[in-house]
């Protein structure tokens, strides 16, 4: 065996152990026993525990010596780009730091919940401002002399900048705010009313999922408090939710969801068990959540046929035709929660997240002044006043877990969707008549073929220029939503 | 941290790792997509990997050979003898040779599936003839000089001997043989007919794992193919199954399995997740799950209650009244499959396996010959002959999968219930009358303090000699089944 078999055997066992590790938070969900939470905190941080052991193993950094990367085929090349990046990582952190981060992040996230709970940002901010100090060192150790924003970056988006998203969003914000309001002058379309039988959602739901190539032999459907995706491979389990008022949180939630989970279930089954047999990064994987929920999902097209469905499934909708049902899914709200917004507000709630945390992270801004500073900020791009701290900056839980760098994905993922659909739409003519029949396969054949089978294999902006034949930029989102919301409202 | 505290810790994370493949063992019987099985034979085989690992791992030998045993409390001490145990053994196995097993063990399982779905004993044969020439090697290895067979059952029942077992097992046979006999030539009772709802099926054995005591907070029930028990401490599920013409099979499946699940329930949260932190053997696990299936779950005063619960759950069942219920609870048939078999055939069927199972690991009997020894066998205690291998030699899938020396433990925990039912009955003198209630906290509660606490904290056979205030002996059991079969019998 040479250096590189023992390597990859070695990476091939943790690589298990981590998607153990998935397992074990979809259990923990979905079925685990209501009293098992505190023996469970201890098994996940013992797999945690091994995991960073196996990672920085130093015979890792033997067999790292003692491989020419050169000398390897382009696969294996890709291969050891991960398993450096990811050692250099893992060894660069002190070990005394990286406990005292996950010892802070346990605090800090009972403090936060406790702090919106009670409307009390003072409550929240000493376990802040100690995670946001606690980040700072960890992302001075990461960035060996670079920046440290850019640094703890790499954790979701390897090869992404801050100075390369700011040229990005800034392109976004303006015309974005001036879609919003322009939208939102207009009156509201006809909304949605009425019970939906919750088991109903779940079983279209499920319709749903198989229609956007969701392999359920690979796979299952559950509920849960909030939707996700986890696993890869041949072990992809989503969750969705359902509320009896609103039937279309439970339907894109799940279309969401596919789209991770179609991802992971669309990569090269060579790569299972590798550094290469995951989504490549966060962006990429919300460019796949995104496309199916929102370019896809939301489209006049596909919308029609789901019409179809939820009148078969639930009788008279009360809403005049498929246009208004189109426009009831696509509908602009005023409102102050991110997870909550719509395609054109979404990436402003993000953007105001990505600009105070890099101020937070370079000390230009301290915890003490964030509520200050988020308030002015949402007023500036929405027009109304934060009334709570539970809608403005106590509404997420990434800080408190201290995932900074974590939220300008969202929107990266958007962009990225918005150039995959510009190159989807030269590459398959007809997608709108097949989304009208419910025909996802040829898109999401696409997608397979152009970003979900690579895995790991390229650079996650790689993956992206491949697909569309073009570095990616911001300017198709831009045009799709302007095209999309001017034609809904009519601005 | 002294060399204790430092071994403590690094089994406190094995500990978890353990409980963590044990839930992947459920997932896979439970909720695993149907396609995930080739990835999660590899995520399991990863996990064993890494335990071997750690269990053999030389700072383990380093920190063994600082620790003085006598300076340590009782409990330390305990904790020793397990942790010194486990690592001999794990580093007397050649590596060599427990790859070979694992290697051999799923070959061997796949010929014996399809053996037995052929009829055909030739087809695995020699599958069989080397499985056990690696099991005499590995308790040669195990064994130290001493007997192979010893060596190997030390795996199940920590100080058991083949010779101890012997007299015990040797003093049941004949009894059961006549008892079986002669309860046989009587009249068969009335029988249970018709269908049962399985969804009810379902509802009453989740009312029946509550009244045993089992805490469905810290754990759940579910179907699958087969009944079984999995996890300590906090999280311990079962799994029955249904049939809706047996509904019995469902329910004393559901006993059968909240017995071992009561007993990893019940052990001292002070011992979780160390090796003191669950069952100590087969044999007093087993002694649980048939003391709550058998000799309370199968009482008349138990009957009693049950009967009333199936009439609500299920209307008329067809019999004359509690009495005729409690007999077809309890009917004995001609049968040829262990685990069909009744509280008095049940025990043959292990003898006639741990003769037979011995004499292959010493050599005196060879693969070849099985199939005459076992039928020779089954005639001689059962009086008639077995009709095809699926009935005989070929019905079990223990041997497959090289596990010699799992057997006798089966018939040790139903002697071991034996006991403790005496016991029982001193301690708790109106058992009877608070099971006709379907108030089982009496007997349970007795058998948690004085048996299910303890976990790993005494030796198998101490724990029943604590228990009982007298050695455990093959006397109660017999003494048990011919009064309540003469009874029911009248013989």
């Amino acid at each position: 065996m040479s250096a590189f078999d023992d390597l990859m055997a070695h990476e091939r066992q943790t690589q298990a152990l981590s998607q153990v590790a998935g397992r074990l938070g979809w259990d923990q969900e979905t079925v685990m026993p209501r009293g098992a939470g505190a023996q469970r905190a201890e098994e996940m941080a013992a797999v945690a525990a091994i995991l960073h052991e196996r990672r920085t193993s130093p015979a890792v950094g033997d067999w790292l010596a003692a491989i020419d990367d050169a000398a390897l085929d382009a696969v294996g090349q890709a291969q050891m780009r991960h398993i450096r990046r990811d050692y250099a990582r893992a060894t660069r952190l002190p070990a005394a730091l990286a406990a005292e981060i996950a010892r802070t992040r346990s605090l800090a996230h009972q403090r936060w919940a406790e702090a919106r709970g009670a409307e009390d940002v003072a409550h929240f901010l000493p376990m802040l401002e100690r995670m946001i100090e606690l980040k700072r060192q960890e992302g001075a150790a990461l960035a060996d002399g670079g920046d440290p924003y850019d640094a703890l970056l790499q954790d979701y988006e390897p090869g992404a900048t801050a100075a390369g998203l700011e040229a990005m969003f800034g392109a976004l914000r303006p015309r974005l705010v001036a879609l919003r309001a322009a939208c939102l002058e207009k009156p509201a379309p006809e909304a949605l009313s009425g019970d939906y039988d919750e088991s109903a959602q779940m079983r279209l739901s499920r319709v749903l999922a198989k229609t956007f190539g969701y392999d359920m032999a690979r796979g299952r459907v559950d509920k849960a408090v909030h939707p996700f995706s986890s696993g890869s491979g041949d072990d992809v389990r989503i969750t969705t939710r359902t509320n009896p008022a609103d039937p279309f949180n439970c339907f894109y939630s799940t279309i969401h969801e596919v789209g991770h989970a179609a991802y992971e279930q669309g990569i090269d089954p060579a790569y299972g068990l590798t550094p290469l047999g995951q989504g490549v990064s966060m962006g990429v994987h919300e460019s796949q959540s995104r496309i199916y929920e929102n370019q896809l999902g939301r489209s006049r097209a596909f919308t029609g046929w789901l019409y179809e469905r939820m009148r078969e499934a639930f009788g008279d909708l009360g809403l005049a035709g498929p246009d208004a049902f189109y426009a009831a899914v696509n509908a602009l709200k005023p409102g102050y929660i991110r997870t909550e917004a719509d395609e054109v507000q979404y990436n402003l709630h993000v953007l105001l997240r990505f600009d105070l945390e890099r101020d937070l992270i370079a000390g230009k801004l301290e915890a003490a002044d964030l509520e200050e500073a988020w308030n002015a900020r949402f007023e500036a791009d929405f027009g109304y006043a934060v009334d709570k701290p539970s809608n403005g900056c106590l509404q997420d839980v990434h800080w408190s877990e201290g995932l900074f760098g974590y939220f300008p994905t969202y929107t990266l993922g958007n962009v990225y969707a918005g150039c995959l659909m510009q190159a989807l739409r030269a590459a398959v003519p007809d997608w709108e008549a097949q989304l009208a029949e419910g025909d996802l396969s040829g898109v999401t054949g696409w997608l397979r073929e152009n970003v979900q089978r690579h895995g790991g294999l390229y650079e996650p902006r790689e993956v992206i220029t491949r697909a569309c034949g073009q570095e990616p930029s911001e300017g198709p989102l831009l045009e799709y939503l302007e095209a999309k919301f001017g034609a809904l409202y009519g601005v």
